[in-house]
């Protein structure tokens, strides 16, 4: 591989492994090269502190070489304004690099270009690498709806069986997939600032929502390691990633309950710790609590949002609208039919991540339940496929829209 | 690749060519070769006609080299016994032929190593080539089915969403998936000796159930002949095959309607012609023709066997016989959910090709509609599985019985 596309590759990972850390921030990742070797690396810091820029300016001054004459790679544009903390660009100038490496532009039309443009101002060379801009919007697709339309980025996951079904009748769901899918499932949560439920997983499962990293052995996590898992259709560097590598310190993402559930057992696994919220109607919170004085006690200690909304249609926009709030960028669905099916209809669901095992249930649930459609041609036609066998599973991966960050 | 593996390899090719042309007998290719060079070639012919290997033998004396001190790859073990043909090894002896390269023994355990034996005990010599019966027993898994238990070897095929769906709530199909996967299922058709549907299929679609590779552009063709659609999991040579290769004169498969229809008429497609039948209980036949004396009147002209069967489970049983006698050896089930469900139910289904197109419907059929179960342990765990990106739909190729020709 040619150095350029390895540093850059080599800061897309960084950028990777910073993803649920930073938002409402992008996670990026910097690397700032020196006679050909790598002087300096970092990530985006916790919202308010250093961005990847800083933190790799300051490693590498921590270093013996420095950063005067260096270049930096940099998983996207440098900021140029003011914000929690100073912009990069400065930084950059001030610390003598030569020379800038982006794969993409910022995705916000209101400051896309400036960075560029406030370096090459000050003498900084900017090269923007198109040929890794694929790799680098991989990872940025949730900061780009977040910023140009205000919403948090929503992914479907889901596990299958080969006749799509996503649980019994009766709800039992464990396990359908393989603990290699399951790692990779983990992996998913970790990168993500929520995890969204609905009331009847609360109920059938008392989910824990959290990420389990240590449920898996080595073994489980040497084979996905291992590349014997086979990339066919787009090369995803997302999903590379969650193939191949594993947060350090992975946070568990906020936990969304939909919906008002009849009880809240004071020992279930989702109100254990206080990053959680329920999301209910009006109408359904005032009946739940007016049929159980228990509830209705219990209520008061709850995280519990209580929205004014009548129709589905209603409450998706109020649920997008309370996450954004929260600066969730990506958001992990992970159903039940109905719930899934009220973000599809919404227009809600940006990617599918949908794992099938090898299995025929030949009856149960499906995965997506929602209006029900005369023509085929009503189907959501999604895009940017890619399939991978984890062992014995077949992961499939699409997007609404069409990758066109390029473009940008 | 070393040219032993590259001669049996081009065995199987004619093989595959074979098939859905042979029935009951098994499709074997042979290939004959002399100073390092293929001197002769055949695939079985149609019932009652000559074996592979004697075709090959026969292809070989009109050319300039004969067989005399040749060898010989035969995709299975020769026949030894006397059937409408005389047996095979027979041919071999007379023909001088030095050595016989099978990749696999005969899965009848009646037969299976008399070839082998007949043959050393002659003097020539056979080796078995284990490096090559994965490849050849992908071919064999029908035969093998039709020898051991009496049945017709039953492949479930469908087209889905990835959320599951076949069809919408109103019966609209045309098209899930794309002209790739198509083009594949068409191919599929021209290897099997038949095709069931169940009545809301024969209903809502009016379906031709023939082989219609001219609906298919070169386009279409090239792209599956390239080789850019990638196999993962099982290298599975029928699958292989089926992607790259076209039957050169395809012929339609037996057309098996499951159920009696309200109303079959006349210039529907799936009575065009006399290569069809519908298969139907007596209390429902008797409904059906009592209410409708059109019916009636049209039922003697058609293609019905009556079957004495009451619940689902012997109604496949009635068909499975059924086919049975009609010397079909592998049979592909094209659902409705119904119908592909009784099949899964009665533990009759062999064989799952599903093509997975990057649409969510929201609503509509599930692929596999049968008994209800309470638990995902309940259900039916498929093996060697091989998944394929057709451009962009995904196609999924598993079984109910774990590859073990090899213990043959």
């Amino acid at each position: 591989m040619e150095n350029k596309i390895r540093f850059m590759r080599r800061a897309c990972e960084i950028a990777f492994s910073r993803m649920g850390h930073t938002s409402p921030n992008p996670a990026v990742g910097a690397v700032i090269v020196k006679n050909g070797q790598i002087a300096g690396e970092g990530g985006t810091g916790p919202y308010g502190s250093d961005h990847a820029e800083v933190r790799a300016i300051k490693n590498a001054m921590s270093g013996n070489t420095g950063t005067d004459g260096a270049e930096i790679y940099v998983s996207l544009e440098p900021c140029s304004h003011y914000g929690k903390t100073p912009p990069c660009t400065e930084a950059i100038i001030n610390s003598g690099i030569k020379k800038v490496y982006v794969p993409l532009l910022d995705p916000n039309p209101l400051v896309s270009g400036r960075g560029v443009r406030r370096l090459a101002e000050a003498g900084v060379e900017v090269e923007i690498m198109h040929q890794s801009s694929a790799m680098a919007s991989d990872l940025l697709r949730g900061f780009k709806k977040y910023i140009l339309r205000g919403e948090p980025y929503i992914i479907n996951k889901c596990a299958m069986t080969l006749d799509g079904r996503i649980a019994t009748s009766t709800g039992d769901s464990r396990w359908i997939s393989s603990d290699y899918s399951r790692l990779f499932a983990h992996r998913l949560r970790s990168i993500c600032d929520a995890i969204i439920v609905g009331k009847n997983t609360f109920v059938n499962d008392n989910p824990s929502l959290n990420v389990r990293f240590s449920d898996f052995n080595d073994e489980i996590k040497n084979f996905l390691k291992s590349g014997q898992t086979m990339i066919s259709g787009r090369k995803n560097f997302l999903i590379e990633q969650l193939i191949t590598s594993e947060h350090d310190s992975p946070k568990d993402p906020l936990r969304v309950l939909l919906g008002m559930p009849e009880t809240v057992p004071a020992d279930c696994n989702f109100t254990r710790d206080n990053n959680y919220i329920i999301i209910s109607g009006r109408d359904e919170f005032e009946n739940a609590i007016s049929s159980s004085s228990e509830l209705k006690k219990r209520a008061e200690g709850l995280n519990i949002v209580v929205g004014e909304f009548k129709t589905r249609a209603e409450q998706i926009v109020f649920i997008m609208d309370y996450l954004k709030g929260r600066g969730v960028i990506n958001a992990l669905l992970e159903g039940g039919a109905g719930v899934n099916g009220s973000f599809l209809d919404a227009g809600a669901t940006d990617q599918f991540i949908y794992s099938i095992a090898p299995r025929i249930l030949g009856s149960g649930l499906p995965p997506v339940n929602g209006e029900d459609k005369s023509a085929i041609s009503e189907s959501l036609r999604l895009n940017d496929i890619t399939s991978v066998m984890l062992k014995e599973d077949v992961l499939i991966c699409a997007y609404r829209e069409q990758y066109n960050f390029e473009m940008m």
